[in-house]
């Protein structure tokens, strides 16, 4: 079963049923717009993670825009994209069962999809279901350029694998993974600089390694909301994968200084419950807003604090200079302290123009994890 | 869109897609008849909470071997449910817009439905959608016995939102919501019972003036996994609504002593990377386990450990003396730290007898949180 829609065009916003997903178009089009604008200027590719937004309709916008397509994590979103018209597709991370493989062999018949392998065990397996099928499959080393999650060592060991990826007649070698993920949260900006710093210098070693045995890179892949200026100003990267720019979140927002785009996407929670003076009890909790990168703020409240999230209540509490107080029936937005969990709890969004509801679509690619 | 199946009836767990939500069934049901055991022999009645497992399938398996009906936190649960056959249902939370409440007055021509209130305006909401469906809904006062939440205090509060509710031509007083939720995971036995005993105190002293002024409680609702014996033994409470107890979890199994419940339900999660000695990566991060109450621990492999949870991917240390290892495609049972979210992002359970699937059903409830 589906959650029914919350609203319907033309409504008013205290008109949506909640907890909502809700985004403000004319913000998220301006973020849109402005990476864009970036990735033209630094002469470098824009392929946005759909692991934020999950949907296809917000990446054909995003492609409109100029990206050349997206990236997603897992087999089930790269069918949630293709399924709805998006033609080129990498997905950014392992793939080694031999059912997601020939779900991702399916789905080369209906857009161009690229995957990434971090051991010889994982390339047989792609190749086997590639010669199954009759086709190439593009994959890309992953290479750890962070040193706490998948991925090859760059240099030699990228290389093995790259060259047993080339040499297969049912596979084609697509480049580079490279994604320093830790980089992106790292508060102070020479802090951010200097972790990607390391990770262009060991990527570009392994590119050169590459060349020097005739191996060119396609797509050298990486960098996020958090740090891709630094991977663009590298020279190293071919591709950015941002994805949280689109919409934004609170804990983004704790860098200094925060990424030059506004908060887009919210939460919108309704009061059902004010017990005490200077409490209030909302109806969204850890379930409708993820906590696993801090608590939600609340938009334009600075005198209201989310202090605690059970499954399905939110409290707040106000500050004692609170101008005003909260009544049961009244709604906030929530700004999420992180959007790409947060966005998995919902069936649909709510398209606002100012407190207008232009548009609801489905969140295609909602718990789409195998 | 849903989750695809993961798995088919007579397949292997080998098998199985995952990530996968999957129960064990002997142990599950063992769970059930052990509670049902309990609470006859207690001469309490049983509601056990739906916000755990989300299933009318569930809930009819729970009403066969004696419970009265369920509890849910949202009216979309209660659709849910309703919708699956289930009689008696108490929205064991406040419910205060109109369109929720117009819903759940459209769902008692099906099912019994009871809802909870804690402030007046709320129960004006009631009566009016009540009258305007030309029917009288049942209301229960919700007293705050942990001072934390949502509930009017115990006392003279309650006894006059009880007699506002009683006095009206459209609504029935059914009696009080009293849930002492911190109770649950405080981690010594004498410390529940204690907090337990305050509640107790409260919520009698309540009943006794409501007496007083000729109401009577049908309801005296509450307690949870951790705590229940403490809320049977108090004589006070007369339905217990505990829930996690079907599934248990890790957070629940840090409480000494734990309850006495088999750990049933698992992510399964295959290895997808084994980047480096000592280290493995699984394709099931907090998108698909939930974190709010500590990462999740790997079912029978003590020599591993679950460290990190990113979005898509969960990784796993091994103690150096490990005998084995793990290798790219092994699947690994993950314990939840906490199961009703958890549940929340799947579609599917898969009941296992063993290591074959027998069933495979929908999480009916799954983001049912309007």
């Amino acid at each position: 079963m589906m959650q029914r829609p919350p609203a319907e065009p033309g409504m008013d916003e205290s008109e949506i049923d909640t907890p909502a997903a809700i985004i403000d178009l004319d913000l998220m089009e301006a973020n849109m717009d402005r990476m864009a604008a970036f990735c033209r200027k630094a002469k470098v590719r824009l392929r946005p993670h759909a692991k934020t937004h999950k949907s296809p309709v917000i990446a054909h916008w995003q492609i409109a825009r100029g990206a050349i397509g997206q990236c997603v994590q897992k087999p089930a979103e790269a069918e949630a994209l293709a399924w709805g018209g998006v033609r080129d597709i990498l997905v950014s991370n392992e793939v080694v069962t031999p059912r997601k493989l020939a779900r991702l062999a399916a789905l080369a018949k209906m857009a161009e999809i690229s995957l990434c392998a971090d051991n010889e065990g994982a390339v047989a397996a792609i190749e086997r279901v590639a010669e199954a099928a009759g086709m190439r499959m593009r994959v890309l080393v992953e290479i750890d350029v962070m040193g706490v999650r998948c991925g090859v060592l760059p240099g030699a060991q990228a290389v093995a694998l790259a060259r047993r990826i080339a040499a297969s007649r049912h596979l084609v070698f697509g480049g580079l993974q490279s994604y320093q993920g830790v980089a992106q949260h790292l508060r102070e900006e020479e802090q951010r600089r200097d972790a990607v710093a390391q990770a262009a210098r060991n990527t570009a070693e392994t590119v050169d390694a590459l060349r020097a045995v005739g191996l060119s890179c396609d797509i050298v892949g990486g960098a996020g909301t958090g740090s891709f200026a630094h991977e663009a100003a590298s020279g190293v990267y071919n591709e950015l994968q941002a994805g949280s720019y689109v919409f934004m979140d609170a804990d983004y927002a704790r860098n200094r200084p925060g990424p030059d785009f506004a908060q887009s996407l919210f939460v919108l929670s309704t009061v059902m419950s004010a017990p005490r003076d200077g409490t209030a009890v909302l109806d969204c909790g850890h379930k409708g807003v993820a906590v696993d990168s801090g608590l939600p703020l609340v938009f334009g409240r600075p005198e209201i604090e989310y202090i605690g999230a059970s499954d399905e209540h939110g409290t707040l509490a106000l500050r004692s200079e609170a101008a005003g107080s909260l009544t049961v029936g009244e709604t906030v937005r929530l700004v999420p302290g992180h959007c790409d969990p947060t966005v998995d709890r919902y069936d649909w969004y709510v398209g606002m123009r100012g407190r207008r509801v232009e548009c609801v679509f489905p969140v295609a690619g909602r718990g789409m994890m195998q």
